[in-house]
């Protein structure tokens, strides 16, 4: 079973995340919007001809680590040759340094497209990007000259190392060190854990990002610096020169994500790693925040695009498996998509990975609004509603990518247990996207005590104007198709919008409550703008009826959408109101 | 991390599942209620000492077949040895066999400690009883004789074989064909698949209960007869024959419980395998459902005691592991059960647990007096009741064992990804619960269209009368640490009877739109019924406060479950009954 990318369903989500309007309202400067469908068409096909067909095999084989070098699976590393010489690297890169300088939007449904695929190869490029963005924004032209084109392209990687055995969400926490040379470079010493693509033998060279701590730094986030180590030193030509002393010491035997290789870094053990301070000295943090909002986006894709995969490969065994004898049917047995509780577990997983896809979508077009746009108010507008959207497109996304997985098991039934069979992978790839790049708890941390209380959540007012807007367009179009979908999300509205209100109150007077409520809000927040916005492209869909196909295929989904998940808003919202105590008071249960 | 077992725990669940009081009031026939605890203690200390320690082994090395013969993981065979020579095996088996006749309320409690310290390894005497059952219900007093009282003690072990390629939750497709042979036993020809323990060093022989077709039998379930075939045949003095004509052909790659074989048999390569058959021709299945109850039962203690050593094994480390500073404390990093969202999630996970563990001890006490109370009426509405709540118990329990085992790689953030770490280990072994035994999609199927509508809906009645009884005790209470816990549960009642109203009129009119809500039905009724006994426990707690430790660690759990659990309960009958037209629509969706 190999994977087709749903390009239907994504332009219709581009669609519905505003692409069209704010190309039309020329905040998208030159980009050419036709090109769109093309680059989804051939970003699909790359996908299914060379990615997909080493999903199975990077999961088998994994990457190992054998003296002092990690080697990836079987294919991989002629597969990312062909990714880099199809340009694929380049696709959102800056033009300056040979990248096409696509909109986020492009790319984010590219990077679905490449997870959807294959996971644990997508990885590569997504930390290639971070590092580049890092480079780009605080890099000395220097470092950019000898090393930005060269990560752009993807002719060398880049590597992200921030945690710590002692530093994990509390980054702060780091004592990696890092000590001044008289020739205006580091040496950098520690070991880093957790180092996604570490090392690997796809590319000659290896750019290493690494957040380390000066003799004189103030404690904690303050005193943090960035500094780019790469593996092999570049002499003046841009040739390769010495070995550099960072050093893969270790890899992870992992529950999922095999093919990615999730390395052990020693900095030091022969003088140093010699490094190159990326920014200011002590505002290492600050160039990751640079990076944040589109590392997390893309960590959202991620479950985006495996949620897709699971949907596919689920629907097409419930079409072929054929057992029992569905109500209402004669001779025989049925294929299991014709049994009611089957159905329902294929709307629930086409409705969570639609919803999930339309959030990190929408939050894509705000990005590149925020950065694209020429009217600076439009710039500020997006950026805020652009922060407020990241950790929902990244908790929310990949929470469900888990659910949906597990549900893609549930329908092959014993075979979903069965490795060979495929839908386990997906199930253990997609736990990783839950916890890295900041768990799911740490990004609904960052929504209330952040992006809610934010100018007094005046950014959470604009969202929920508009999304009250697409529910009052539902109920004007009349149309039974929808069931009780306008009734369902105007609940939602109103239990997001108390719920907001009672947690801003809190932050201020009882922080302890606003923290035990902000994981069920950011599900009621989720729940509530991922019903609206498929409600949106429902809206879209009768309204053009030829460009995405049936528009009856969208207004079930929404209604499905609405009706069973949109409509837990108003338990989520007690549970943040009420769960507080029960929370806070838990020690009489949990340390007795 | 090793495991130990909640005994205050248990002993109040089983005191609100009703045990002491069936006992007083003489429904347990000559059972003496002192002996629990002592009981569940030694299981304990058996499951720490043997059992847990090898749960990890069997899930590194897993169950290996090689030249047609299964090798468990090192350690299995010896441990296997001490757990019959402890009589372990025999708890629950009849006593004129070797059993020690124990009820089943204690037999749940030591499978739910079997499971939590090696799921894998408590499989094997889980099939067995299996075994034993139908074989004590249904064989001749030649076969009882013969292989009764050594798959009581466990000297042999049994398996279940029904499934087949073509024949999972629709068993009636199996197409093993049996011939009858001139002296009275029959051959047996065929494949079985996802056999369980179908192979394996632990015993010198192994009995397989096999479902087979005689020649002119009926198609479908009807026409499916039920055979005892032993891997050794066993000569008249019991000693063991020849080899029989059954093989382990194949053994699966498997996502989780890597210690359980789980093999592919095949019969008949060599003139058919030798069986006898069990009750009567074509009558198999009614020997099937001898058993059902009692083997979904267990399953859906695997999922509870699964959940129960990941919440145990997450406690500890919140404990340990420092990050980030909580708010309203001072110096340095807290613990991470400091932290709310920790908190929350675990406090999910213990709620959920202690809420299964009440549903599956009712289910065992109902089982109980169903068998054993000397009063007629009794043991009918007793037997009703437990039909009732066992497909409540097996998927509620095994769902929420998912659910609790995916919260516990959360606690651990990055290190709960790693395999070394062993909460990804729960996660993997806890995804088959949902799946054998009848997925839980079927477990629904079962509650709506049996269960619900047996005598008319009577069974649900009864058991709403008393769960309401609970909630004005709740109410009567005046104990403000209950918060808002009668409200949200009476809520729950109302939705639960209004859902299953509902369902009973639409299985009449509309069958599909009934079976497109018997799983939101199901989590309805779950999380209604574990509020309930939740705060049943909290009651008995409060009124007997030394026995079961401080009572207000039960009140405050069972507020946590009322306020953020079974307050999704009007959501899920909305669910029910709303959802029911887009389910039953998918096609627009599904198979655009």
């Amino acid at each position: 079973m190999t994977y087709r990318a749903p390009i239907s369903d994504m332009l219709l989500a581009l669609d519905g995340a505003g692409l069209r309007a704010a190309v039309e309202a020329g905040h998208y400067g030159d980009f050419d919007a036709e090109i769109t469908t093309v680059v989804l068409e051939e970003a699909g096909r790359f996908a299914s001809d060379v990615l997909a067909p080493l999903n199975r095999a990077g999961d088998r084989h994994g990457a190992r680590l054998q003296d002092g070098r990690v080697t990836t699976a079987p294919g991989w590393a002629d597969a990312y040759r062909r990714w880099t010489a199809a340009g694929w690297n380049a696709v959102s890169g800056p033009e300056d340094f040979g990248g096409q300088g696509l909109p986020l939007a492009i790319n984010a449904a590219c990077t679905e497209i490449w997870s959807a695929a294959n996971t644990a190869f997508g990885l590569c490029p997504l930390v290639t990007l971070s590092a580049v963005e890092a480079l780009a924004a605080h890099g000395s032209d220097t470092l950019k000259t000898i090393y930005l084109g060269k990560l752009v392209s993807g002719e060398w990687t880049g590597t992200m190392q921030l945690t710590e055995p002692q530093a994990g969400s509390d980054v702060g926490a780091l004592r990696s060190r890092a000590e001044r040379a008289s020739d205006g470079s580091y040496r950098i010493f520690g070991t880093k854990i957790f180092i996604t693509y570490g090392d690997h033998d796809m590319t000659d060279n290896i750019v290493h990002f690494v957040l380390a701590r000066l003799p004189d730094a103030p404690d904690g986030t303050r005193g943090i610096s960035l500094f780019l180590i790469p593996k092999f030193l570049v002499d003046a030509d841009g040739s390769l020169g010495a070995r550099n002393d960072i050093h893969a010491s270790g890899i992870e035997h992992k529950l999922g994500i095999h093919g990615s290789p999730t390395c052990t870094m020693t900095m030091g053990d022969d003088g140093g790693a010699i490094g190159y301070l990326i920014g200011e000295e002590n505002r290492g943090m600050r160039c990751m925040f640079t990076m944040m909002n589109q590392a997390r986006l893309c960590v959202g894709l991620e479950g985006v695009g495996i949620a897709e995969r699971a949907s596919q490969q689920a629907l097409a065994y419930a079409r072929e498996r054929r057992q029992g004898r569905a109500a209402g049917t004669s001779d025989g047995m049925s294929p299991i998509i014709a049994h009611p509780d089957v159905k329902r577990m294929l709307m629930q997983m086409r409705a969570l990975t639609a919803a999930a896809r339309a959030i990190c979508y929408a939050t894509a077009v705000s990005l590149d609004m925020a950065a694209r746009a020429a009217d600076p108010d439009v710039r500020t507008a997006a950026a805020a509603r652009g922060a407020l959207l990241t950790p929902i497109a990244k908790a929310f996304s990949t929470d469900i990518g888990n659910e949906v997985a597990s549900l893609g098991i549930q329908v092959h039934g014993g075979m979903g247990f069965i490795e060979e069979t495929g839908a386990a992978q997906h199930y253990r790839d997609a736990r990783i996207t839950s916890i890295y790049e900041g768990t799911n708890g740490i990004q609904a941390i960052d929504l209330v005590t952040r992006k809610l209380a934010a100018d007094d959540g005046a950014a959470v007012s604009a969202l929920l104007d508009e999304l009250s807007d697409t529910v009052k367009r539902v109920e004007a179009s009349n149309d039974p198709a929808f069931g009780t979908t306008g009734e369902r999300l105007r609940d939602a509205l109103g239990s997001l919008e108390r719920a907001g209100k009672w947690l801003l109150e809190r932050l201020e007077s009882s922080p302890n409550d606003a923290l035990a409520g902000a994981t069920p809000y950011l599900r009621l927040f989720g729940s509530t703008l991922g019903g609206c916005k498929l409600a949106e492209e429902a809206l879209a869909a009768r309204e053009s009826s030829a460009e995405f196909g049936d528009p009856r295929r969208y207004v079930t989904l929404a209604r499905f959408f609405a009706e069973t998940i949109a409509v837990q808003a108003p338990a989520l919202e007690r549970t943040v109101i009420d769960g507080a105590d029960a929370v806070n008071g838990a020690d009489t249960v949990l340390l007795a």
